[in-house]
């Protein structure tokens, strides 16, 4: 992950939570054996809803709005423990495709905190700010505690999340804007994911998704943007400008029929930091971000006409844009990085034949997430796919989660 | 897969090759325990080039027609025993990912077969016409010889291959129409995959390629076209005419950045039959049908801005759709149907919750093929994820077929 340079038969000494060292015959007093293996660094899903999996395949394929409806519906009797059990699911999910960090949003997050504790994988959390008729004074103060909840936890980081410019009253831009100020925290929005977002914003403010941030003075380097699947290339400029954030889900793009297309290219071009996310598994529906890196290029590829795209792009967004996104010194495999690392096992049928000068390819357009067989977050083992008493734990656990989840919606019906 | 109903708690009785009966309480000489898994008919891949695994992941970011040269400069020195191999390795990465047969086209179709008869995977094969100054008089003598031999298989299904209009004389059209008709063989060709190949033909013949296909009486019910990304609304009325067969390769058309757009929901609605396929290794880079149907569903609504295919019309197109491309009686489980059949372990975290409401989403759009379990072909278990002993060989014999493939590889350079 440095520049693409793919490192043979070296050892990594892992002290505490970092990478110490990186060189050959180091010692150590507990050994993982990686020969033949592949390591490279934890992939990070810069936007999902996790606890979404509760959703997962719910009335999937109805027309957009109608969908949205029937969702809200079960939405609007959520619970915590939903939220709770429905995270864990997505935890295993993503340890066990190679995700070592995630962005979210969502309702009851210190549930999502609770589960990502529990498994052992970092999360950036915050309560949401959504709706046009939020109470925003008591959404400050809920941010406010999540903030000081969190504000040293080795897993959870803080932040704010701010559904977007259409689900919000303006003030919870500047709220936003004001607490990511007072508290150092980031702040995540959903921008011109859709056609009808960015007609419906230049109708009633008269300018652009992106402008209207820029003017009320939004937009910095702690700003997340997450679609911009609809925007100009003064927008663009704009993001460049402020060094804001930007997040790609292109699966969830295809899925929801938003069209429009992701300027990748482009803004990489321009030094843009580009996250991929999975977004939520009712819009995906699954949050493999094996998949997701390879979508992406499959994606921009479809609409440029070209292969400008090329895999190296976007597992650097994947792995340490994703890291500079979430605000932790890891994606990399280097010394005083983050030991969030995944070990692969090559000797599957869709990674086979390997070399060096295939390896990237490989992995982005033929690994998926189940070729991963250990995933290591601040140097710890969090999943291990041979140690049969884990797996045999988790199937037992993602049963019961199942159960308790279909009891819920099946309320519902 | 009879209409997409879903029984449950039911035992499927296999005589010899077929599904003999399905009902509760049956009575049978050996059990394959189900309780709790999901049965569903194998995958059929309806376009392939299997051995091209050995160019997986090669040279894969060059520019298309820069990546051309090199694979035919590699594929120049191919020898029959790289097709076996290579074979192998698909078909490993096949039967793992649940399709039970596939339609091929690629040199050394004799090493393909003995691949496809050792591991037990059903493979439509036939040596393939291709080049401008292709010798069709021993051509001829090849496909009547390869036809005789694997006319009575009970595996090999052999058929005539011609590329391309742009990569064929139209003698070899010819030849393959009549040869297909003396022989009672079906076809294969590709059509239409780029706007510079329709330009082409446009500009040398005066049509467009599927009015040239029907001018020279090439079209029937034997035919089967792939790709189709750039055809026009009275060529599907040809197609549909004349009963051709059609394949989507969903993937590969992206990620080579071949534009245009495969009228999938045109074509299902006017009663066409549409199969899904992979393509090679080379251009996919996977050989995982769950992938493909996902990828289906994706690009569609992405080119047509709407959610009108449905996760059902690809499971379709996968199953019962591409046996009977094949020509098989397979792909649906009811009596008197071939006996291919996967068996899924829905308690894997991206298949959870499910339910009979959300269970064809789950496959589609979560699935990936490492989910299943067992692979059955024409009534016998010919993958077996819990038999450790026949995965421990079986990633023994990758790991050889890797090194002979890269030993192969690296000569050139």
């Amino acid at each position: 992950m440095d520049n693409g340079r793919i490192l043979e038969n070296i050892d990594i000494r892992i002290e505490e939570n970092k990478i110490a060292e990186i060189g050959e015959n180091l010692k150590g007093d507990e050994k993982i054996d990686c020969s033949g293996k592949i390591v490279m660094p934890g992939l990070v899903n810069t936007h999902t809803h996790a606890a979404m999996t509760f959703l997962r395949g719910f009335r999937d394929d109805l027309e957009l709005n109608e969908w949205l409806r029937e969702m809200w519906k079960v939405e609007a009797r959520l619970t915590p423990e939903i939220v709770y059990v429905g995270s864990k699911l997505a935890i295993y999910e993503m340890l066990s495709t190679g995700t070592t960090a995630f962005i979210d949003m969502y309702f009851f997050p210190d549930e999502t905190a609770k589960a990502a504790k529990e498994l052992g994988i970092k999360a950036k959390l915050g309560p949401p700010i959504l709706g046009l008729d939020a109470n925003l004074d008591a959404l400050k103060k809920e941010i406010i505690t999540f903030a000081k909840n969190y504000e040293r936890d080795e897993l959870v980081k803080p932040f704010i999340n701010v559904h977007s410019i259409y689900a919000c009253p303006l003030e919870a831009l500047d709220l936003s804007k004001n607490l990511s100020e007072e508290l150092n925290l980031d702040i995540q929005i959903h921008v011109s994911e859709t056609r009808k977002e960015v007609f419906d914003c230049k109708k009633k403010y008269g300018v652009f998704p992106v402008e209207l941030l820029e003017k009320r003075e939004f937009l910095s380097e702690r700003v997340q943007m997450v679609h911009l699947g609809w925007i100009t290339s003064w927008e663009i400029g704009l993001i460049r400008k402020r060094n804001a954030k930007v997040t790609h889900c292109p699966t969830s793009n295809m899925k929801l029929a938003t069209a429009g297309f992701f300027p990748f290219k482009e803004m990489h071009d321009m030094g843009i930091t580009i996250g991929i996310g999975t977004d939520g598994a009712a819009s995906n529906n699954c949050l493999d971000m094996f998949r997701e890196m390879k979508n992406a290029v499959l994606l921009q590829r479809n609409n440029y006409w070209n292969t400008d795209l090329k895999a190296y792009h976007v597992l650097q967004a994947a792995t340490v844009n994703g890291a500079k996104i979430f605000g932790i010194n890891s994606g990399k495999i280097a010394p005083g990085y983050l030991a969030d690392l995944i070990i692969i096992d090559p000797y599957s049928p869709n990674l086979q034949p390997i070399r060096n000068d295939n390896l990237i390819s490989n992995i982005v357009y033929s690994a998926i997430g189940t070729n991963v067989e250990i995933t290591i977050v601040n140097g710890k083992i969090v999943y291990d796919s041979r140690n049969r008493e884990q797996i045999e734990r988790i199937r037992e656990e993602i049963k019961q989660i199942g159960e308790k989840i279909n009891e819920f919606i099946v309320q519902e019906h």
